[in-house]
């Protein structure tokens, strides 16, 4: 396949079209795509980027709806790439979520871009920063990385952004608990969504009295009741966002070291990952490699040893 | 450090104090630990694993302690291998939850393993993998495996067990939508959890509207209101992985021969992702890996050429 070119100047002068083919040949690995994301990685580093993170029906997509209808109200565009499965920016949801989420479309200071997260084995803080980096590049000030937290999807997040927003809600049962354990370490800013249900309140107070009894300073932490279109205490979340975005260089630049050394390691992590899988998808019966399988499927070979085998063949 | 030594036939015959002993020097990675993996794990095979997966709020820990409780009154020993943070077998929950559970606690035929997810970057299909080859060399002839339903650790749990069970309760907003994408596709078995609350019906309607539409046989759907106990529905969750129990074992060993393919492939991303987070955190400034690290945080490299770099320093 002949290599596809990229026009990187009007990319990053600010081309959605330029910029929307080059994220799709990044998605199908096309060849040239990864060259042009090496070419644009430079020009970029002025975006804004916020991740939004929480459990299922947390409230997380409407909440980022109402985020950057106060953005755009502020007069800057915005961008949001939605990495969670049950986002209806990424189609997950439904059709009635979805149609609400048009309203943004219609807009052209607001690019939507989701991510498929089905079934995809790792690759996807891969593509989750090549996107942001395809966006940083083509000049949008603000950019909203939506995804599920839970395993390792939480702790990439921080790894791509500049700021995390955790948000929870009050009645998810053990959800504070679950939060307790990874999100709460990641959370630059915490949102209470719903915060209209019975329990709210309690919610807010738990989480600060579970935050003060941690090392680090307590961050802050909002009540908001997002509809699609605004809604309460989604202004002081945006205000809490600019105070985070006004934070001294020097702040952000010994995050982005500790960052850059954890996104190289996940991404060469996946490309490895990437090449074990093709090698024994590859494999056949009588391939070595395929008699390792079969003997770890009949339990003459444990799968630890098998995976030594594997990295030895990969090297 | 000197190998340590386990007695794998005292292991095998059931002694729970060597299992334990190797579980501990697994999670630590002493020397030894990973012969005596290797050498048990051809003794195993024996045992029914059930994973247990769903969103944090749908009551996964008190289901499995009620199915727990079935399987001890109908005479069977059973172990429980909890990987989700907000389970309150890993201690992630509050006190009452946790001391809801020791009621097992005081059962000698029922042990309970939990797997610390803290923090942790990848290594927990290998953790979980390993845990259940000893507890299943160790005699344990069912095993329950609980882990959140979420991004990695959903694919990781079909790769690692004989039968899924995917759990949801009414209520949790979008949560049905979020099975829709990655869980419903490996249930063997579905449970609408929380019984008694309204839309516990309707939830069930949903699940099987929906996987009507799909190209597979639909899933058995259970109705379940689990208490620590017991609980209604139970009996029938439990006969219907005895169904599955009693699978023509061809069809085990197609599903084994698969799962060793991915089992092997994601240990050794695993290896491959600790060996790259190591160079890294080895890296100092003035080294070449240093010096890449400081360029990505500069900008003046992107992240992906970075990796290879760091490939190359790996192969």
């Amino acid at each position: 396949m002949a290599a596809a070119t990229f026009d990187v100047e009007r990319l990053c002068a600010g081309d959605l079209r330029v910029a929307a083919a080059l994220m799709r040949a990044l998605d199908d690995e096309l060849p040239g795509a990864r060259e042009a994301l090496a070419a644009i990685y430079p020009r970029g580093g002025r975006a804004f980027v916020a991740g939004v993170t929480g459990s299922p029906g947390v409230g997380k997509s409407t909440l980022v709806s109402a985020l950057v209808t106060v953005v755009r109200a502020r007069g800057e565009r915005a961008a949001v790439v939605a990495v969670d499965p049950s986002s209806p920016f990424s189609g997950g949801a439904l059709l009635g979520d979805r149609v609400r989420m048009q309203r943004h479309v219609l807009d052209e200071g607001v690019f939507i871009r989701s991510l498929a997260t089905r079934g995809q084995q790792g690759g996807l803080s891969r593509s989750t920063a090549a996107t942001v980096a395809v966006l940083d590049a083509a000049g949008f000030p603000v950019i909203f990385v939506e995804t599920v937290g839970a395993g390792q999807a939480e702790l990439d997040v921080a790894d791509a952004t500049d700021a995390v927003v955790v948000v929870t809600a009050p009645g998810l049962g053990d959800d504070v608990q679950a939060l307790k354990v990874g999100l709460l370490e990641i959370a630059d800013l915490l949102v209470v969504n719903k915060g209209d249900r019975d329990g709210a309140d309690r919610a807010v107070a738990d989480l600060t009295a579970m935050l003060a009894l941690g090392a680090r300073p307590v961050p802050p932490i909002f009540k908001t009741t997002a509809t699609a279109v605004a809604g309460a205490g989604i202004e002081e979340v945006i205000d809490g966002l600019e105070a985070l975005r006004r934070a001294p260089l020097a702040d952000r630049a010994a995050r982005r070291r500790r960052q850059a050394a954890r996104q190289i390691a996940a991404i060469a992590a996946e490309q490895l990952r990437g090449r074990a899988h093709a090698a024994l998808a590859a494999a056949a019966s009588g391939d070595p490699l395929g008699r390792v399988i079969n003997s770890v499927a009949e339990r003459t070979l444990d799968p630890w040893s098998a995976a030594e085998s594997l990295i030895a063949v990969l090297e």
